[in-house]
């Protein structure tokens, strides 16, 4: 038991938030999540099935809350060249650190990741996890020119990267920049030797970096620019290499890119995409960045289905794929009047009222069509919407119906209708 | 080009380097791991084929150094649970977050292991992950009962628990405490409302946690203990259940387990084990415990090949691998004399002088099997050793010339062999 006398004594704890505060994330976050999960709009389990989802008492839905974009997660090829690869190599895992012995699975995904995308390839188990461990590595200079760097976060870039501040500030100083604001970058880049700009390359509610504005300020005064790209690899650019890659022209040690394999990629694990770094960068990125240095790589299974989905961006699979996904975004835009209408992103956010954003989602459920209502407090009132996520593989009939449903919730319909 | 004129004027950053500091960490380490590559003790590339590994130029050797201490990764039956996973899955993942919609896979995986190990079970992608994501909530009360503890990590606790400091730090006040000091420990239960006290269950050098006297302050003062039991589940206890479940009387919401799924338990992937946390505190972690909230579970083969796992913890071969590992580890023991020898713990660091230690690592290499030299300036001089990790699935034949080969480097033998 306590000893009560002791309590009058004992030391207050005041938290300082300067990168984070759990009070305001749980406080603001858990009020969405529990009324969303009251209210049958998430908490959903459903068995999948030839790209239709199915929950134990029969409801059958079709999902635009996926970023699977081109559906590669449930090919063929995708799915067989996991198969053969946990009998090849007869281990998920053979745990030891790769920087002692390895098997050869995860050079061989890097060596041909590397190849389909001009550049040099570091996996890891997720984009979190790579971010996690190279953002305090550039922080302290260890992964650049040697000069400890500014690290400029990006106002919205997406938290596996902003949860790295903390880390960094114990290695350098940290800033937040208003977003995508290339004057502010400027300025900082007047008043420090180095400064780094961390951002995602597509973010998850539609839009994409300034890149030709970001590498000019590379060019001028030697800015690092580190991407997360997740949301455009494989749905964007040749062979799939994502909007940062195809319109970045400084591809050397100022651009460092990372990306998810388990969007439109389709399979399990995450892609650094390097240039210019040599052997003793990416020594210490597999000896010192975080996680990439633990027993626990990519698993033999997310490689063989890594290998196989590069395969089918190398071909014209891909093309087709990307195609599809086009004309279904096309297609949407011609139905439904959003914000984003007329970009390649595969993101739309349709605008509802505050008090009717809810009731909406839960009956395009119904309809059969999972989209994700995003509402007060995680956005601001009168920013409510229904997030809806196209896909390669939604049929043309799927997304017609689903506009339908939309219109008589209350979206607002496109003027031209094709 | 950079304006000189401005240099003169730029900021000086100077780091705070309170709980990292990667000058330090690259520093000493890069030394230790050049030149182990160097010597080729590390930097290792084979394939493995019925439990012997061979390089490209045909060198074959067994692993001394792998933690998957009941060979339980290379069974068939987990491989072939992992194919039987994507194929019924049909997806490695259905790329959406979990607390949205989510196939069933990770539930039947948490719903078998907890049955297994009598808790609340959680997954994540690595023990890293979890921690990662878990210990900023338990430093900012939200995991808990609801007070904000001072953090006390363990000075030893491995980094992936100690990389979590600057996070904590945000949210409470971070201390690092003497190795399994418990005094230390109670003086601060006298000090704080709430302690937390996080720290390795079975440490990767060998030693377990001192579960007992921690349970005694835990009873006395609600103290919290956050264990990553990564060594010892599996290959230790009732169906596994690893050194800290085993000999833990506090089976409530003040302890927190962990568990790479990696080591001996033979997949990937990881464990978070829980007791007396209810609904609520399951959703606060889905939804806030870093990572654990992102699109990015256990893909289907980690998951397959782990409920094959959890059926053989279920039955007699999990009780014949680990008798076969503690025959192996007494094998050893009666072998060469090393601080370990005698207890159940699978690790043993076989002390060599500093100048000789990777030279002896490279014979042993040459004689057909790899054990990992230690060495500074990653141990104190005068500490180093070749760490040596018994497994089941070794031979008494290659356990036995191991020991010849390691007395021939000058290792010492055993008092008296059997």
């Amino acid at each position: 038991m306590t000893d009560l006398s002791d309590v009058a004594a004992r030391k207050v704890i005041t938290p300082t938030h300067r990168y984070r505060n759990n009070d305001k994330a749980v406080g603001v976050g858990n009020a969405f999540w529990d009324r969303s999960e009251q209210e049958g709009v998430a908490g959903i389990v459903a068995e999948l099935d030839n790209g239709v989802l199915r929950t134990a008492d029969g409801h059958e839905f079709v999902n635009f809350t996926c970023c699977s974009y081109l559906d590669l997660d449930s090919h063929t090829d995708v799915i067989e060249g996991a198969v053969t690869a946990l009998r090849r190599f007869g281990v998920l895992d053979h745990c030891i650190p790769r920087s002692r012995v390895q098997i050869p699975a995860l050079l061989e995904l890097e060596s041909s990741l590397g190849e389909l995308w001009g550049g040099d390839v570091i996996t890891a188990i997720s984009a979190g996890v790579a971010s996690a461990g190279l953002l305090p590595l550039i922080a302290s200079g260890h992964l650049g020119n040697g000069v400890r760097p500014v690290m400029a976060f990006d106002k919205n870039c997406h938290v596996s990267m902003a949860g790295a501040k903390p880390s960094c500030a114990d290695e350098t100083e940290v800033l937040t920049a208003p977003h995508h604001d290339v004057d502010y970058l400027e300025d900082l880049c007047r008043q420090y030797e180095r400064v780094c700009y961390v951002v995602d390359g597509a973010d998850s509610l539609g839009g994409y970096a300034p890149v030709q504005e970001l590498a000019v300020l590379q060019d001028k005064y030697g800015m690092l620019v580190y991407y997360d790209d997740s949301h455009s690899v494989s749905a964007y650019g040749e062979r799939g290499m994502g909007y940062i890659r195809a319109h970045n022209p400084i591809r050397d040690e100022r651009t460092i890119t990372v990306a998810t394999l388990n969007k439109a990629f389709g399979t399990s694990g995450a892609a650094i995409v390097l240039d210019g770094y040599g052997k003793h960068a990416h020594r210490v990125i597999e000896r010192f960045a975080g996680a990439l240095c633990y027993s626990q790589p990519m698993n033999t299974a997310a490689v063989g289905a890594s290998l196989a989905s590069a395969e089918i961006h190398r071909g014209p699979e891909l093309i087709a794929l990307q195609d599809r996904l086009n004309t279904n975004i096309a297609l949407f835009d011609s139905l439904i009047s959003t914000e984003q209408a007329g970009t390649s992103y595969p993101i739309r956010v349709v605008p509802m009222p505050d008090d009717a954003v809810i009731d909406a989602g839960r009956t395009v459920y119904e309809a059969g069509f999972y989209v994700s209502p995003v509402f007060f407090p995680i956005v601001a009132r009168g920013t409510a919407g229904l997030r809806v996520m196209l896909r390669a593989g939604q049929t043309e009939a799927q997304i017609r119906r689903l506009g339908e449903v939309l219109v008589e919730v209350g979206a607002p319909a496109a003027e031209v209708s094709p």
